[in-house]
């Protein structure tokens, strides 16, 4: 099966990408295809210096090998050496991230993910979410109404609990507030999971996941493209962006997994944004739009319902 | 003798912001004391848009606490449950990143610091390095021979030793190269170590180090100011700053340990330049200034004799 889970994959980036192309009008995704030493590759493809998208990336990747020492720990909760011997994995999985040039448009993040190991576990893994830079309620609203639309179609458990993870795990620790607005998050879910979805279900609900991607955020574009702005916005962004660069470097778990297990690492950093700004102990003027997005970063908004 | 040792390092932090300060003959440093809950508090001091410094800190700290799990495993080796109980920890030092405006003038580091455990054990770490987006190899050789002598004051093996480890230190693994030029790093510093130095000896090493921060630094300074330069050698520079984001928030010890340990974060990351670019798979075109620089950037090199 999982020959048929890498194929949707392949077909799911092709289809996102054709969607992004036409979102943005002018940028062309260039794609470069590598392989692995210890087994498989991927193909990763990035648009830059668009209409609409200043830098992003769309990667597929399907690898295999033994399975290295710090996913034991992480996967397995044991000791490598507690390990039995010749456990190998298989991963592939399809992920985005994209930088518009306009502050007044969000930042978005897409996921999806297979994961087995020799010894017959499996799980799926993803979630989708947005990190607007001056958040629009009615703009939040209708993406979390989407994520809800997508999960309640396999699940009616699904969007509350993804949801909630969603705002546990894109939460910047070390700034006590969250990466953005949230959206849905999941991971380890397979048929002996409460989902009681069988794989081919699953494979089709992160599949569903996907498809909901260039749907959502062409109505977050058409909403914010035409927004005015001006350097204030500008410096906002960057010191957002700079906010976006802390949490991948410093909390996203598949970052530093990647970096620190000699993952491809252009691949990886994809996901950084084209530039950033840091200004010590800044503060948002007290009333200002800036200051009215920061009240909005925090974890428990009932964005459907408020 | 903590008290003398906290004492020394205020001072050295006051010499410092000094003689930054006539350096740079424009902005001044403004300070922020803070106090930590758990024990002691510091003194930030922060230089911004300066005539040479765009951005930079000069911060000293004086905390102490109970021992945080996180230290118990990454300094004693040990998990939580087996340390003894109640084990405390006191911790000074004085730490410093300064960012200037031109590409052609180095980004340099220095760190001193003492730590000791209610269990007896006690230990100064701590280290200079430099970090030239153009590297003058004459000029790297004086800040080289600069850290020798500051070394050899004190015992012969020193320089070799730590100049190793600040090769081994500051390097980015995930892009295969150094951060910078290296310079020299050192912790565990004890009198059991092989240093055979006391307590107080070891003192006036790291206040020595500290002493030959502004100098060694003066001298990049006043030798690459005026070099000329245009939007190619800024753009290098916005590049090469985010590698400085990327090692500071993946690799380094102390900023990782204070971000996931509820540090005081805009102390903490002051480190960051005051902005940074990342552009998907760059390559310094074959026989540029730019790769020319990189290929400077391998551990090993001896500056000195070179």
């Amino acid at each position: 099966m999982k020959e048929q889970i890498r194929e949707s994959l392949k077909l799911l980036q092709d289809r996102i990408c054709d969607g992004l192309e036409q979102m943005d009008d002018k940028a062309r995704f260039t794609e470069e295809l590598w392989t692995r030493k210890e087994g498989g590759g991927g193909r990763t493809r990035v648009i830059q210096n668009g209409n609409i998208l200043a830098k992003g990336g769309v990667n597929f990747s399907a690898v295999e090998g033994p399975m290295p020492a710090e996913l034991i720990r992480t996967s397995l909760g044991i000791e490598p050496e507690n390990a039995p011997e010749n456990l190998s994995f298989y991963a592939t999985g399809v992920s985005i991230v994209l930088h518009p040039h306009s502050p007044m448009v969000p930042i978005t993040h897409m996921n999806v993910r297979y994961f087995e190991m020799s010894n017959g576990k499996w799980w799926f893994g993803g979630g989708i979410d947005l990190t607007p830079h001056y958040v629009i309620p009615e703009l939040a609203k209708d993406f979390h109404q989407r994520m809800k639309a997508v999960c309640d179609k396999f699940n009616p458990d699904f969007h509350k609990r993804f949801k909630n993870w969603c705002d546990d795990y894109f939460f910047i620790k070390h700034r006590n507030e969250m990466r953005g607005i949230g959206g849905i998050f999941f991971d380890h879910l397979n048929s002996s999971d409460s989902s009681s979805l069988s794989k081919a279900q699953l494979l089709d609900f992160i599949i569903a996941v996907g498809d909901s991607f260039v749907p959502a955020y062409l109505y977050q574009v058409s909403n914010t493209k035409d927004l005015p702005y001006g350097e204030s916005e500008k410096y906002w962004q960057e010191l957002r962006r700079s906010r976006y660069v802390e949490f991948n470097l410093v909390w996203d778990r598949g970052t530093k997994f990647g970096l620190q297990t000699d993952g491809r690492t252009e691949s990886i950093l994809m996901s950084m944004p084209p530039t950033a700004a840091w200004e010590y102990d800044y503060q948002a003027a007290e009333g200002s739009k800036e200051a009215e997005t920061q009240k909005f970063l925090v974890k428990g908004i009932d964005w459907i319902n408020s």
